[in-house]
């Protein structure tokens, strides 16, 4: 069974700063949601909880997913601390108890919590299957928020594969391959 | 207490694809495992064997370590088979038997298993010491490895902390604070 995961799709983190081509990871990650509702696949929403950095407050207006993003009452949601999703959560028990094995990634930043929790989905054994453009960050001191993304779009597809292995495709592939 | 890991610095990674600043980073990751052996602290090489993707196939002269780099009877061995080095390795245990909470990071590649490894390791709550200048990689469609190691450095001293933290430092830097 296939999960997607939503990560840090948060107000505080599109607000206050400019995050590459976000209209259209908004609609793609909601393209993918609703193709995975309607095949009573799950949907879990990441949270970042940034209390302890002054960032994203749990609670606050900031640490609330985007208004834009379509969710349901059967969506899954996990509170993080960490850059890694499955850090302290109960992440890792649920995909379990749900018989999960392949994770669909969106999200934001590409380079810290989509990077992180890739990372350590795969030493976990999952399949994963990251939406190329689905996926979001910021430019960095030298590099380009659209250079980062495309060098982990590259990055993931080469990853050594464990029992589970990354592929790395558009929206428009993974819900073609979703039916 | 703290360990020296060197990863993957192996004759095949080296022999078939140029590494930026090789010859520097080899003397450096000397530079403290000497001082890591002076003061009784363990030094662990990590070695990738890569037989299943036909590549520093185990036993093969290309999955030696790299003849510059210098090794000790009590250094410590560790074979891996997937980008993170505690991927179904003894690497943790042996860390946890030897009451080791702070990791110094060295080797090879930086995108790919020092990167993996030093995010495993900060999930598993250690401190993280990243060698900025002892580790390197290869240039990457589209990225020079200088600026994929410029990027790393930057990206690993801004992960969250967990119960560990991630410091970044020059090997001077390193090597005066060892002491």
């Amino acid at each position: 069974m296939e999960a997607l995961l939503i990560i840090d799709m948060q107000v505080g983190s599109f607000m206050s700063i400019p995050r590459f081509d976000a209209e259209n990871v908004i609609k793609r990650i909601n393209r993918l949601s609703e193709s995975f509702r309607e095949q009573h696949k799950p949907v879990v929403f990441i949270r970042h909880d940034g209390s302890r950095e002054n960032f994203l407050i749990h609670g606050s207006p900031d640490w609330e997913v985007l208004p834009d993003l379509i969710r349901d009452k059967k969506d899954q949601w996990i509170e993080k601390t960490a850059n890694d999703a499955f850090y302290k959560t109960g992440l890792n028990d649920y995909l379990h108890r749900e018989k999960i094995s392949t994770l669909y990634m969106t999200g934001c930043a590409t380079d810290f919590c989509v990077n992180a929790t890739l990372h350590s989905a795969l030493v976990k054994d999952y399949d994963i299957m990251a939406a190329k453009d689905a996926h979001t960050t910021a430019d960095r001191p030298d590099l380009t928020a659209e250079r980062i993304i495309a060098f982990h779009n590259w990055l993931w597809a080469n990853l050594t594969p464990t029992q589970g292995r990354v592929q790395v495709k558009t929206t428009d592939e993974l819900v073609a391959g979703l039916s």
